[in-house]
């Protein structure tokens, strides 16, 4: 077989013609960016002396066990028996320090694997936009610390980063990429929730609330006065956010297999309800999900109240973001108690049950809702 | 072992504070974006109707043999024998066509792995950064097509895209991650060049220069008339370029195994001593690679010396950024002769002997060099 594909070729003469495609004729894709191809690489000598400046570290490589693909995906390789499990996220930064940012951007991409009960990562890949605007100084600070922030949390997980892209662009861009290869046994159960089954939750939801309230507060918002929010509460709900941001969601993935959990996927983008949704939609069985408890920062809920509509960011709707959130389980009510007991125990941090799942209604679709009644916790920060 | 790390929690409660970092005070990291963490994802909704918006197609898989780590990183497992190859790339549009850049970057990743001899990838993921300024007609246009180009390319190898992420971006942002597992036997070797053999390369250079020049004719930059240069030449220039940086350098990377190649890399952003000069440096013996022969794309050469030094973009110096650019590879000269042949053969397109292996001068280090008396191969368009 060629490696040149005869259709690359015809697509060649005939050329892109953007008003064929319904574009105004003037439309030009490379107009979009002001760097081009690999020209557009942060010089070597820049990135090796940012690598350099990394401490060697120590990778303490966990061989704990492990637990098929909704956050992450999941390929049955050439190997038999073996599955390669592998996640990727980047977004941009949404608190000002950098290593922090690192820190929660490796926690986010390693809580795709997380989600499946995956615990052994083989291999994070780092991706990195540096902002354009920055000059050598900034950037030096900025991409130094996002890296060993990243670094460092692939070493608190047992795994290191051993490779990457780094790119210019306007905006400062932060990801990466994890990978396992597994068998079938280090990976939990993903569609296998049963009517009787109960939710459980290992972190609260907020985040949203919690980052741009302290926005407002650091940007002298008129909307902080207007709600009449009180600052030490606030900065207070952000400490405990990048506390829960930063956290690895590693030891609910241990939890996963050790009460042999049905279901399980990561709260980020889509919120608790999205995710619920979309985790009740995968599932074999006919099931709805009910949320009847919504744990929350302590106070977002009251900043979430006292907004307009008395439910700013949609908090008790369930579509507020979580960035680095907590797993959402779906496992047997007799399970449940050990589990959040486990949790407590281990991570030093509350896990709630926060729903069950029910036979979906004949002819309904499989999905989540929140029920009328739910009762709120208020999850007061662990850092003091 | 508690997931949550006490210095976090310690880095929390001091806070980063820029001065100390030698910024300006009201330095602040979320000022350089203007979206916010997952906040920033496409809407799913939107996704769903993009990716509907493709084909099935039909993953032709290649069981092919394959051949440790340059251009890829290479993670033995714990799976015994077993090893991760893995990379990751991501750019900007280069041409303005989304179909074919869609390709090109499928390819420009692809690459990496081909670089190791490694032909079956097991596993892609799609990086997108959708330029926020394209309204939603532009944007269906834009990302469906360079979908389907990156589809097109990895079903075309063999391989299938089971992941990745979308976020909004000032500019348009092009990448993929590329995964193998495999042997030992299914890598080719990279670090054991010797004096005596010869250096091959599997497409022509130029590519830079290609591009560009096209951009003047097409924006009607003064450049293009001041140079006096030749329309339907820099047209089918840039067809060729627009052909060799779709290419899949997978028969190369079949080649690399079948003639027992000693080191090979794959020619982008740095140019061709550039990376020529990487390799050498990678290699275990005391080297110096000497590259005699430059094949570059017909014209360009031409366009190169018409520039003020008669030497634009620094051509004849060797380090002109290519994209997607072929291999450069090491091995015995009494195998590169078939090398080259096969390569005829196969994919229907010329390969170089452009040089050769020296063992380095005493005291020395390893090193790539253009040596003087270089001689120009022009290569013509393989489109007609």
């Amino acid at each position: 077989m060629s490696a040149s594909d005869p259709s690359v070729v015809k697509r060649i003469l005939e050329g892109f013609d953007p008003v064929k495609h319904g574009l105004s004729k003037d439309f030009l894709l490379t107009k979009l960016t002001a760097m081009k191809g690999c020209g557009c690489k942060v010089p070597r000598a820049v990135l090796l002396e940012l690598l350099e400046g990394l401490d060697e570290g120590h990778g303490v490589k966990t061989d704990d066990e492990v637990g098929i693909g909704l956050d992450s995906c999941v390929i049955p390789l050439r190997h038999e028996g073996m599955f390669l499990v592998q996640t990727t996220d980047f977004f941009y930064p949404l608190i000002d320090d950098p290593y922090l940012m690192g820190r929660v951007t490796c926690a986010n991409v390693l809580s795709d694997l997380y989600a499946m009960g995956v615990v052994s990562c083989d291999n994070m890949l780092m991706l990195l936009g540096v902002a354009k605007d920055l000059n050598d100084k900034e950037r030096d600070v900025i991409v130094g610390q996002f890296m060993q922030g990243f670094k460092d949390a692939a070493t608190f997980a047992g795994t290191k980063i051993r490779g990457g892209q780094t790119v210019r662009c306007p905006w400062l861009l932060l990801g990466g990429v994890g990978t396992s290869v597994v068998t079938q046994s280090e990976m939990s159960l993903v569609d296998a929730a049963q009517p009787g089954d109960v939710l459980v939750l290992t972190k609260p939801i907020g985040g949203q609330v919690a980052v741009n309230s302290y926005e407002w507060l650091k940007n002298g918002s008129e909307r902080f006065t207007q709600l009449e929010l009180d600052e030490k509460k606030v900065r207070k709900a952000f400490q405990q956010v990048c506390e829960q941001m930063t956290r690895l969601n590693i030891n609910a993935a241990r939890m996963l297999l050790k009460h042999g959990a049905h279901a399980s996927t990561d709260v980020t983008g889509f919120g608790i309800l999205g995710h619920a949704d979309n985790l009740a939609k995968a599932q074999k069985a006919k099931v709805q999900f009910v949320i009847d408890t919504l744990p929350i920062i302590e106070y977002m809920d009251e900043i979430s109240k006292r907004m307009l509509n008395g439910n700013g960011f949609n908090l008790f709707g369930g579509t507020s973001a979580e960035t680095s959130g907590g797993l959402l389980v779906a496992l047997s009510e007799d399970k449940a108690q050990q589990f959040v007991k486990d949790m407590e125990e281990i991570d030093g941090r509350p896990a709630w049950i926060i729903g069950r799942v029910e036979r979906a209604a004949d002819g309904a679709d499989n999905g989540a809702v929140i029920s009328e009644g739910y009762k709120v916790v208020s999850v007061p920060s662990p850092i003091h």
